[in-house]
Order: structure tokens, then C-alpha cells, then sequence
């Protein structure tokens, strides 16, 4: 089968949208991973479901059986519902330096702005509204959906998909003390995307202060997320929203990092590692493995009553410590 | 009275605008609501003060009595400031498709772009450098203040406001792991806003994976808010900036979530839940009332050492309860 | 010497460029402020070194010595890398309104939008995008990189630089609860900015509900940060990315606040004060010093262990207290 998967049921049985377990109709394939969403299945009317093969008996309609039902679903998805072609040319309201080289398959959509020097590959979309500053390569097949500014001398990748409010190569926050101000350090570093990689709506990621920043083949970034200059993120690394990565912290390949995160400026975090989203990093990762520092809520009179003990921590352990020493001392209370 | 609530003092005073109790003057209107206030009341200049009928005997100017002051000063405030009525129409600049139906007293600023299929109600202002992606559907009496995106296949009902830099609509972060890759999965949902919705500026909302992602009516969503794919959020919740609510979470009506939340995917928080500022909610939530796990600030040398104790706290319970048992034992350092 | 150091070695070398320690070449100027990229101090091939007279015996090559190498490094690395000149003039595409008063030596870009009653002073740039609504008034010398934003009545001092996505002049967060919705109040105070001041991207500075918000002199602010209505910073504060504060809250001058911190409102952080990333500050600080209540991460099995025993740290207190009074008590487990 084209999706690598094995087909139980009518092998006719024909689908051309998707719906979830609950809601599909015979139209629809739907698909089984997250175990919390079992309950469904037996009740369900989709056409067809793409799901394991140990639970092939459990499903009463169409099954295509695979051991990945996840990303085969997704496969099936992206046939079903193609991102609309877009008739190559450049929009009559959209400005564009007469030195940016423009690739005649390329789309640049109205109130688009292109400066100098810019080069546009084949087949990719700049939406409506984007900047594209001076200097900067964006490679085949990649698509800004709306409104994105690229400051000067951002290189995208190919096939490179990022979503609306995006800014890349902004300046870094670089600022050196002298006698209670601030001076600003020029940052005259670019930025470096790879190929595939995908950002999320209003992610900032800054320019390097001297070297590039420079993110990976394959990264995958959601919304809101923070990116400092000279940040290095290794290919396939994913990182959820509202995460922030400070300056010239270098993350390694196939990390997973949550929502929320904190990671220190000026230390590496090693491949394959995993941080538990609203965790804080502080220092490098060597070994890999799942972090976290994340504390869950709890009813709030009862949590302020364990965090008044915490911070007297310290104290109480001395306090044990020395009374088992000593156990004629008086107790605090 | 129009507002509900009795007048003490002078009925011929009259009020053009607002002021804090502090510095308002005799042409000015002021509230005391906020009771950490109420230090300044006894020497307001203000022309009136809008305040509980318990306080009455303590303000030195007219009074506008009610037991809401805060909801009261918002309506005379309301009044005294009206949003600035729009001439209808739209610019030369903006670029319209010309399938989109758009309300003959609905306004297209300049720099706006609207696409195929998107009907815009009446009264509607859509502002300066606004992105409406097509299909999108836009309630009576809507306002896009100005650089607004919505993505396709998003409907907002009716008086919804949305500040500058929101996007709606951009894809959910929907990717399956194959073979150290991964997949993106298509976004193929929509989203629904509700009415009298307001969104905080640089807020952002995904769009729904297979179903729609939805808020409620009267939900109020702060600054920097993001809010993942299929997430649905009930009538009259509110939402404090910086917060992050993962894909499919289920929050009630009335809700109040605090700022730089965290709030995990697949989870459901009952009606009238309030979330302390900086928590994490990483289950659900099936009980009413107040959670938390912020902690608060604390001299750094001092935090550090609560938190190295923290960090060994498993071991020391273990060890106290060790002790107690056999007495003999030595005891750590 | 220009930037009051003194050099060592050839007075004749000459660099045309900045690079980094590790790889900078004969001409490149590099510098050493922090030690722990010492290790790359033998081995530079950089033409100039900008370092402290301490290091000056380990540097192979021709250096500048002085004692804050990093702001001297700042100082020529501006003088090496000039801002490109912006030709004055109105971009034909921008939509000014015609009673905005535009310097003669000011630029507005493509696809900007200038509204009513707006004063741009001079060699002001406003970037590709941008939206500045009514009445708000910007100060020489000041850039507005591209697409930002700023609502009515914001009024920017001298040599302000707000980078792509910034949103200045929002409406703040204001609601009064009543009868189970929520009643907006009206945001009619403004935003004063004052000089020098840098803006990161995406960042949100909300006006203020009665009175302004205000930014003092020399305060920089990293990406994606939150400023509620009517917060006050003091000159020369800096805060790192990711942070949120919350209105009426009052900052002083020359703080130092990291990323991810939330500020609660309505409460006064003295000058000189330190947050340590990811913090969150519930209450004033009313003496100087650096603060935490970051955790940082363990690894998860361990984490969760210690965060279990926390749960119940107020009852283990209060047990091993009992049992020192009554030794005779049966232990939990």
C-alpha cells in the first residue's frame, strides 16, 4: 500500500476528508495514537481508521494497520487536503527593489516589501504584507504565509514554512555596562535556517552578534517563542510555545523541548534530550535524558503553606540535623 | 440615576473626564475600587467619586454611590470617551478580492488586504496593514485595530476587538515523529470566536488540527496570550498575558487564568476555576476553587539554599523517617 | 587613545571588521569580557584583542587595553559598522495623512501608514510596515526598524529603537466584573517613552487606563515582553525576554530583570534591584539585592520525587515537630 500500512476491510471504501474518532462520518478516515482517545473507537463511524495492528480487532469499520498511525495519518492528510497552488507573479501593490532577484515560479503577495538584494527561489510564497530586508536568500519551495519580517541577511533553507508575525534577525540584546548606562553592541552577525524547518506565529528569532544564529535542518518551532542572538539548535530539535533561549545557548539534534521553558544564555544542552515544559535550565546538559523543574499546582492555601516551609528549608534541615546531634534542644515551632 | 447608583452632594456637578483619586481635578470623575487606594480619598480634588455607599461618610467631593464602583466607572467612562466613530468605506490603498462581501457601513483601512470568500458585517473596522485570509467571516460591530492576521476559515461574532499584532488561525503545532524526523500533520480546522471576545495585543490562536479551535463569549484574552490547536475555552473566561494553554485543553466558563500560566494539552479545568499567575496546570482540574504553584521571590543566596535542600529533599524525608525508626543511625551533614 | 585605552603591540594594524576570538582573523578586531572564553585568548588569530590590562601578558597579538572591554568593544564596533544612511523622503506607497507633520529629514517607508495629527521629528526612521496612529509624536533620531506599531497618543523621546513587531499604545487589560461578564474600561491614558530607550521585537507596552505608562531614559527591553497599563520603569533598567509585568506596577532605574520574570501589579521594585530569570516577584522589594525563586532543572524521576515530598512538606514539618515533642508517635511512611 502507498502508506506502507496494510488495509482490513473493503478494500473500495473511499474517503475524502478527515474527522476524529468521535465525529468522522463514512466520508472521513480518522486515525487512533493518544491512548486517552481509545474510549471512541468502538463507537465510531469513520469510513476508515489508521491505527495499530494490536488493535485491529477493535476497530468495527475500515482499519489501515500500521505501526506508526500518527504520521501515516499525516501523510494521508497532506494528500487529502493539498496547500492551494499559488499563481506564480508578483502583486501590482507590492514593492520590490529592482536589484532582488525573484525566481519567475516565486509568488510575492500584495503589500509585500522586497529590498535590495534579496534572492527568491523557485516556487516559494512570500504572503501578503511580508518584509523581506535587504541581502536576504530564502530557498525553493519555502512559503511566509502573512505578514513575516526578515531583517537584513537571513538565509532560509528550502521547503522552510513560517507562519504570520514571525521575526527573524531582529538585533540581539547586547548591551555592555560603562558608568550606570547602557551601550549598545552593534549585532552584525545573520541568521542561518536550514531545510524544513517550521516556525510559529510571532516566534522571534535575533541575528548573531558577531557569528550567525543558526537553526537546524528539520527544527520545529511553535508560537511565541524566544531566540537570542548566536543560538545554535541542532536538526530535528522540536520546542514548544512561549519557550525562550538565551544568547549563544547551543542545543543539540532531536532534543524535545516543552512550552514555557527557560534556557540560559552561554551553555549546551546534548542530543536527544528532553525538558518538561515551564522548566528552567540553567546550566549544560551533558547527559542525555528527561529534565525538569516544573512544580504542578495544587489547591493554593495548601501549596502557600509548603512554599512558606520551603523557605525556611534550609533552616529546618540545620534544625533536624542538629537535634539528632543533640536531642536536648528545644524545638522551633 | 442612569447608572444604577445614588448621587450624594452636589446634582449639578458635571464631569468631562477621568482622573485618579490623586490627581483629578474639579472637571473629573474618579473610582475607588482598589481598597490599597483608599489613602488618597480623603484629599481628592475630584469633581465626583464613584464608591461603595460604606465610604460615602469619608469622601470630601459628590459621590456616586453603587456596589460595583469599578463596573460603574467603566460605563461613565464608556461614555466619556467614545471609540471614534468611522467613516465607512474603503481605502484606495487596501487590496479586496472581489468575491468578499463587506458591509456597505463596514471600513477596510489602508494597507489592508481581504481575500476570496470573506463576508464582513456591518459597522466592522478593519485597520491599518489588517491580513484577512480567505473564507473568514467577521461579526457586526467588530473591531481589527490595526496589523491584525486571520488566517483562513475563521469566524468571529459580533463587537469582538482584537489588538494589533493578534494572529488567528495559523497552524497548530501538529507533527508526528517518524524515524527522527517529523511529520507535519495538515491543520484542517478552523476557529470560532464568539462575541464581545477581546484579544490582547500579539496574542495568538491556532487553528484546529481536524475540528475548530473555540472561544467562547465574552472571553477577555490579555497580551502575549498563546493558545494551541482545538482548545476550547468557555463563556466569560479571562486570561492574563504571557500565558501558554496547550493543544485540546478544555477550559470552563467564568475561569480566571493569571498571567505566564502554563497550562498542558489534553486536559479539562471545570467552570469558575482561578490559576494563580506563573502556575503550571498539568492535569485536570474537576473541583472549583484557587490553585497555584508560583513561588515568590526571595533573597537570591537564601532561595538557593532552600532550593539545593529542595533538591535532596526526598532523601532527607527518607532519612528523618529512617531515624525515627532506628534511632542509632548517624546522621548526614 | 579615541576609546580612552591603551594599546600594546603594532600601532599600525589596522582591522576592518569584528570576529570572535575563536575566529577572527589578522583583520578583525575581537575582545575577552567574559572568562569563560579565556581558553581562546592563546591561540586568536584576531589583528586586536580589546581586554583588561590583567590578561595583557596573555595576549598573542596587538591589544587594547582598557578596563570595561566589553563597552569599548561596543564603541568600535559602531564606528566599524555604521547604520546606513536612510535617504530622507515619504515612500510613494505610504498613506500619510495630511496633517502630520513630517520633518524634512525624516523617511517613512513602503506600505507605512501615518495617521492625523502625528509629529515626526528629524532623520527619523519609520520602516517598511509600520502603522503610527493618531497624534503620537517621535523624536529625532529615532528607528522604527519595520512593521511596528503604535496606537494613538504614544509619544517616543530621542534615539528611540523599536524593532519589527513591537506594539506600543494597546489598550491595557482592564475589566470590571459584573453579574457574571465582563464590563471593559476604557484605556484613555497614553504612553510616554523616553530617550534612548530600545525596544525588542514583539514586544507589548500597553497605554494606560487614567494616566500613562512610562518608560524612563536608557531602559532597554529584550523580545516578547509584556508591560501592562500604567507600569512605570526607571531610566537605565534593563529586562531580559519573556517577561511579563503587570499594570501599575513601578520598577526604578538601573534594575536588572531577567526573562520570564513576572511582575505582579500595583507594587514598587526599589532601584538597583536584581530578579533572577524566571522568577516572580508577588510583592514590593523594598532593599536592594538580587532575587530568586528560579528552580532549575533535575532530572525528571528525581525532580517529580522531591516536588511529591514537597506536596507535603507543611505536614512532614509539623510531624517531625510533634515527634520531638512526643517521641513516642508512630511515623508515617
Amino acid at each position: 500500500m502507498r502508506f506502507g500500512c496494510s488495509l482490513q476491510g473493503d478494500p473500495d471504501r473511499r474517503v475524502s476528508r478527515v474527522g476524529t474518532l468521535e465525529r468522522a462520518d463514512i466520508d472521513s478516515v480518522s486515525f487512533l495514537a493518544n491512548p486517552r482517545y481509545k474510549r471512541f473507537l468502538a463507537t465510531t463511524e469513520a469510513g476508515a481508521v489508521v491505527l495499530d495492528p494490536a488493535l485491529a480487532g477493535d476497530c468495527p469499520t475500515a482499519a489501515l494497520l500500521t505501526k506508526n498511525p500518527y504520521a501515516t495519518y499525516a501523510r494521508i492528510a497532506t494528500l487529502l487536503y493539498p496547500v492551494p497552488a499559488q499563481v506564480p507573479g508578483i502583486h501590482a501593490s507590492a514593492v520590490v527593489d529592482e536589484s532582488a532577484v525573484i525566481d519567475p515560479d516565486a509568488y510575492v503577495g500584495p503589500m509585500a516589501v522586497i529590498e535590495a538584494g534579496v534572492h527568491i527561489g523557485p516556487r516559494v510564497v512570500v504572503g501578503p504584507g511580508c518584509v523581506v530586508m535587504r541581502d536576504c536568500r530564502i530557498g525553493a519551495d519555502s512559503r511566509l504565509v502573512a505578514r513575516v519580517t526578515l531583517c537584513a541577511d537571513v538565509k532560509l533553507g528550502e521547503r522552510v514554512l513560517l507562519h504570520p508575525g514571525v521575526v527573524i534577525g531582529a538585533d540581539g540584546f547586547g548591551l555592555a555596562p560603562d558608568k550606570g548606562h547602557w551601550v549598545k553592541v552593534p549585532q552584525v552577525g545573520g541568521v542561518d535556517i536550514g531545510s524544513d524547518v517550521e516556525v510559529g506565529a510571532n516566534t522571534t528569532i535575533d541575528r548573531g552578534a558577531i557569528e550567525n544564529t543558526t537553526i537546524g535542518d528539520g527544527v520545529k518551532l511553535d508560537n511565541q517563542i524566544q531566540i537570542g542572538h548566536n543560538v545554535r539548535i541542532g536538526a530535528h530539535t522540536i520546542v514548544a510555545g512561549c519557550t525562550g533561549i538565551s544568547g549563544s545557548a547551543v542545543i543539540g539534534e532531536r532534543c524535545m523541548i516543552g512550552g514555557q521553558v527557560g534556557i540560559a544564555g552561554h551553555l549546551s544542552i546534548c542530543d536527544d534530550t528532553v525538558v518538561i515544559g515551564q522548566s528552567l535550565v540553567a546550566s549544560s546538559i551533558l547527559k542525555r535524558g528527561t529534565y525538569s523543574s516544573a512544580f504542578t499546582v495544587d489547591e493554593a492555601t495548601r501549596f502557600r503553606k509548603n512554599a512558606a516551609r520551603f523557605a525556611q528549608l534550609d533552616e529546618f534541615v540545620r534544625e533536624v540535623r542538629r537535634a539528632r546531634r543533640d536531642p536536648g534542644e528545644p524545638s522551633a515551632t
